[in-house]
């Protein structure tokens, strides 16, 4: 079995990490000069290994090793490149780069895979800049709604069409929807990710098989409104206080998604944004207006369909107790996504073979795997042992756990390429 | 009985309206052009009146009916003539109005009482503007610690004594404790006032006469740490969740609140401000900071102990559970503060032989009447029937329950100046 090139792997992560460097984390910007550089390097890198290089009206990157049946529908595996503001230069970057030093390997070898070989560097899944999900993945399909072209990015202010023009995109195509990618050519996607939580760190295990990708139920624009009054004139039983309301749902909330987690239910519930109005509240107030977030996931749609339930008994009760109002707004949400039986079972018999620890687990956070899998496309995750969470300048991969899941992604890659 | 002039009160809260409505709602701010007006306009009619016209270092107003024995101990009455920002008409203005309105009715009948009786538009009660209580009635008293001159306001970023400075006021004098009023040469304080919160306007009652105000125990600026995470890949026995422990925190203090109240206590509890950090909070991340506040009140000090004694335990208990860190910041408060008993008997008993609705009912707002009480003069407040609260436009009362509450002050005023 031919290895995958780490010391190449080892320099991209070096040479990311000080091209992205923002004097505290990790700033990949989409479609900006930090997602840019990423691309660039990325492109470069692949040009010396003899690689096609091509890019989509999205500027999604594809890196390709040709096969000796060309028309063989292809191995697809890569991951993101941007990054969240103050990140770290691992989540996304990973997997474009475990794709590289894998084909690294193989060209050094003078391997000749026999369908066509593709690393992707998908662009903008970080929805930190546009709040929408999976803009690159789904432009390569052509399935970017054409509205999206005109939300603009949360810092710049400037529109998502303008700022592909500024880096040679084409917008009119993504609007109408040209799709570079087709699911009837593509025989498998891979995606090698650091876990972004901590159960590999916490189990001491190196790697783990991804058993599908959660879908979410949210409310980003939550209120609930009560009134407000003096703090010392008011008694409790005069008051309407949104505070209180809240605090009762949230507790609430808790012991059902423990009943639920206790029932066999798999999710995750997060009001991870809570707060009083800043003109309004006052230490001597009773709360009038509190604005927060929730974000629910599970793989189950039962599950978040029973917690939304939940949620609206819940609020019923506060506001009949409290007689405040809520308006939960908007929900969005996104679709769960399984992952291929057959791909997870040799992805973790690789694993064994190369005596790497290892676990199934569900990915409560999104990725681009989720789109082509919904896509029909047979589609697999490897999730490499990370510490500290993802998102943050502390990210801390160690690179030996990257070269065991590079090797592991190495072994599954030509399986489906036919190099076994 | 002489009765109060109660056109003279109508004009002067028509013209205070006209002079300090500031589009939405009135402000009179505190040692700015809007408490001025006020008092100019106060002063200015006690001229007409024939009254003599004092101020002292802190501009504090007193405006006096010589008595036949100017040696005799005073009777005062008066509140504050500043407003919260957008605030409404009659919070503090009522009391002063009310003395004035007292008076007028006493010269025109050419009445002399035996004391002097002097109406005082204190400075400075509103501490929205600088975060000192009763700066006012602590300078009349050569009682405001020095340091507090050098305190901003809030809004223009200037301190306590040049705003004194451009008023006349006299910093150098308050700095060194000058003290304008003391406790043997006052016979009693009496403070009319609008009720903040909803009680009387519920039980259909004109005038409340307040049996004591509340001391406050608050914690301005706590916190709880958590762990930021991702809220997707964070399973929840994995979670140092800062949002949930405060819920739990505050809905454990509401069941302490009602079990306190059942047996017997009289308090007040309210975390009017909670947020999670603008910088760092997502819908995506578990919440690693919010910042809140805890506003305690009580006529009881052992009430407020056994209160935060709960929120010690509760903090204790979420501490345990969610590895979470709380760090509540500094503690502070005000001094509760009793009214004289047998002032508030002959209050009760004029609201009784003038057909009044009444009741007693304690103060959770502060007032300058705790500090003169604090300074052992006997004080006693009668407050009047408003809706919708205080420090609001909707400030709501009738100029009918005005005049009740005008009359039971005459009353007491004039048997406490031997006009009976």
């Amino acid at each position: 079995m031919i290895e995958p090139d780490i010391k190449l792997a080892q320099q991209l992560f070096e040479q990311l990490r000080a091209e992205s460097f923002d004097g505290i984390g990790i700033t990949r910007d989409t479609y900006g000069a930090g997602e840019q550089r990423a691309h660039d390097l990325m492109a470069q890198t692949a040009r010396a290994l003899g690689l096609e290089v091509r890019t989509d009206a999205a500027l999604n990157l594809y890196m390709t090793l040709p096969g000796s049946d060309r028309n063989a529908p292809a191995v697809l595996t890569g991951s993101h490149l941007d990054s969240v503001p103050r990140g770290g230069n691992y989540d996304g970057a990973a997997g474009v780069v475990a794709g590289l030093s894998v084909l690294g390997g193989w060209v050094a070898a003078g391997l000749q895979p026999h369908c066509d070989v593709t690393v992707m560097g998908v662009r903008a899944e970080e929805s930190a800049w546009f709040p929408v999900s999976y803009i690159g993945s789904k432009s390569a399909f052509g399935l970017l709604p054409a509205e999206a072209l005109d939300i603009r990015r949360m810092d710049t202010g400037i529109s998502l069409s303008e700022h592909l023009r500024q880096h040679g995109g084409n917008p009119e195509g993504i609007a109408a929807g040209e799709a570079y990618l087709s699911a009837d050519k593509i025989r498998c996607f891979l995606e090698l990710h650091i876990e972004q939580g901590p159960v590999l760190v916490e189990e001491q295990l190196e790697v783990g098989v991804v058993t599908g990708i959660c879908g979410s139920l949210r409310y980003r624009h939550a209120q609930v409104f009560g009134s407000y009054a003096h703090s010392g004139a008011t008694p409790r039983s005069h008051r309407s206080d949104a505070v209180v309301a809240l605090a009762e749902v949230i507790s609430r909330l808790q012991q059902h998604w423990a009943n639920m987690e206790a029932a066999g239910h798999e999710m995750t519930l997060t009001f991870g944004q809570v707060n009083t109005d800043v003109q309004q509240a006052d230490i001597s107030k009773v709360s009038g207006l509190v604005n927060f977030s929730i974000d629910m996931r599970s793989r189950s749609p039962q599950a978040l369909a029973l917690m939304d339930q939940h949620l609206q008994a819940a609020i019923a009760q506060a506001t009949q107790t409290h007689g405040v109002r809520f308006e939960l707004g908007e929900r969005t949400g996104s679709k769960e996504a399984e992952m291929d039986a057959g791909l997870r079972n040799i992805m973790q018999l690789a694993a064994k073979e190369l005596q790497l620890s290892h676990r199934e687990l569900p990915s409560g956070a999104g990725h681009d795997s989720a789109l082509f899998s919904n896509q029909g496309i047979p589609t697999a995750m490897l999730f490499v042992r990370n510490g500290n969470g993802s998102h943050n300048p502390d990210e801390a991969m160690d690179l030996q756990d990257f070269a065991g899941g590079a090797r592991v992604l190495a072994r599954v890659m030509a399986a489906q390429a036919g190099l076994v």
